[in-house]
């Protein structure tokens, strides 16, 4: 299995992590919608395992990974109770969580590639895998919450190309033969540092052409 | 099959009940949108049959149930007819409706739970399925009416919490070897009760810390 | 395999015509929503991918067809270039889509019923799936954008009937052992006759009775 990429409890422990910083943010706009603990948890949830769970029934992995073992719904209710007594303390320290957030997009579109490949997708649909995994949670998150997915809002940082590019990376490197911890490591950070750069310097992505002097309507 | 918990035929009434109360409030939330006759059937269906779809195809039994007899697929359209010329008289009747879908909505995280379980999930995740079967079809209820989702709400009456008591006591009962009928039936009307005490005395959950006071952003 | 209708070459010939011109309204609707042009692709794609990727969810042929061969995906990422450089054109020749928009409508409905059957499912059951398969990537594409799906509002022409004529003829030529490729035709020509009647004239259908004179709530 390629998607065993990493040493099997250090790969636990960084999906661990992942879900664990992406089930903040669900809480976090849980919070802003005024939700209550329930709704911080649900979003939190949603958000943290959203992503794997689709990849898992479109692949057909199904139980998903998230239903196999209990740490991965423990881990988002954790975050929830961080989030209802600490919100104000973890939206100050909202570089860092921005930080956590785009190292597990990066490691989640390498294992979301490496994972379809693994059941047997070509290289195009393993891409679309990976970012779905990576960033599909945040579509599910903002649903939820009823409003427009900030991952396909003009005015965010680019969110969807950087793990494009980790994908695309990581099926360059099945199809070469080279995908290893080194290598895969080597494309989650080019993911992460794409994201990081992103939002340091406000990248955005063009809106239609002629059109991009114009107000948003929404 | 644990999942077979009652009777077969008591099963599919209490099922068919069960459906058609969800199907009356998807199609009066169509009705309350200003929905024409299809986007009422549609809500009807999404809100029926929508919770236990997501079940299957997550546990892996596709096509779901409800593809697999018609009755399932007919009981919403007739509870669509009747909003469709009797929603002032469902709606003022709405205390009735209130009781049934509690009623629904204990029956549904019983028979959801006990079903993931007979597909080899375990405690942690058989209670989220049973609270997915329970309360999904009225998430996807809102989100097709482009509503936020009223189980998230702080200012609704507690939902999610009585299907997981109920869910929680079927996870417990299997555990210990004990669900049949009667253990069942009462998971079932513990979930119930708690519904409608939770109407009945208006039982909210609490929103994040530090904000309960302030207002709804939304 | 009834769902293998016609010739194979013109059976894909047909399916990426239909891609395409979905993922032209996916696209046309991300520039009315002031997206990027990630954006512009994610609501492409899930529009022209959405309803046969929840079918084969639900029948159980997983990975999907879209996922199996990359040219489902790459399709309606060209649709996604053309709107992003010529949406004012694009939107110019609103009729031409929306003939195109009823003739996609009319074969989605007739393989996805065909298909549904050859998966072993009920009449019922695949009317249905030939409906989700014509007109799910459509609600997919509006839920994403976070407005009412345009399939269930009052004030569009009829969306959803074509689809369920056009599938109920499939259902009733399989009964009958009579689907062919020429019969196949027939009902997909049906359906589309019906959308371009129900546009020409703008049909309606009926909101909830006693209900029609009072004004959108929403």
């Amino acid at each position: 299995m390629t998607s065993q990429l990493f040493d099997p409890h250090l790969q636990e422990v960084l999906d661990l992590v992942g879900i664990f910083i992406f089930a903040l943010s669900g809480g976090l706009l849980a919070v802003r919608k005024n939700l209550d603990i329930f709704g911080i948890a649900v979003l939190a949830e949603a958000t943290a395992l959203g992503g794997g769970v689709i990849r898992d029934v479109l692949i057909g992995a199904v139980p998903p990974a998230a239903f196999a073992d209990q740490i991965y719904f423990l881990t988002p209710l954790a975050a929830a109770v961080v989030v209802f007594f600490l919100h104000p303390e973890v939206a100050r320290i909202n570089w860092s969580v921005q930080t956590l957030d785009a190292a597990g997009l990066g490691l989640f579109c390498v294992t979301g590639t490496a994972k379809a490949h693994d059941y047997g997708l070509g290289s195009v649909a393993s891409i679309a895998l990976g970012m779905i995994t990576a960033a599909g949670g945040g579509v599910i998150r903002d649903v939820l919450a009823n409003e427009l997915p900030s991952l396909l809002r003009w005015d965010r940082a680019l969110y969807a190309v950087p793990a494009l590019v980790g994908s695309a990376i990581v099926a360059g490197l099945i199809a070469g033969g080279r995908l290893n911890a080194t290598t895969g490591t080597l494309a989650a950070m080019a993911a992460f540092a794409i994201r990081m750069l992103a939002l340091r310097y406000d990248w955005r992505a063009p809106r239609a052409w002629q059109r991009s002097s114009s107000r948003a309507e929404e």
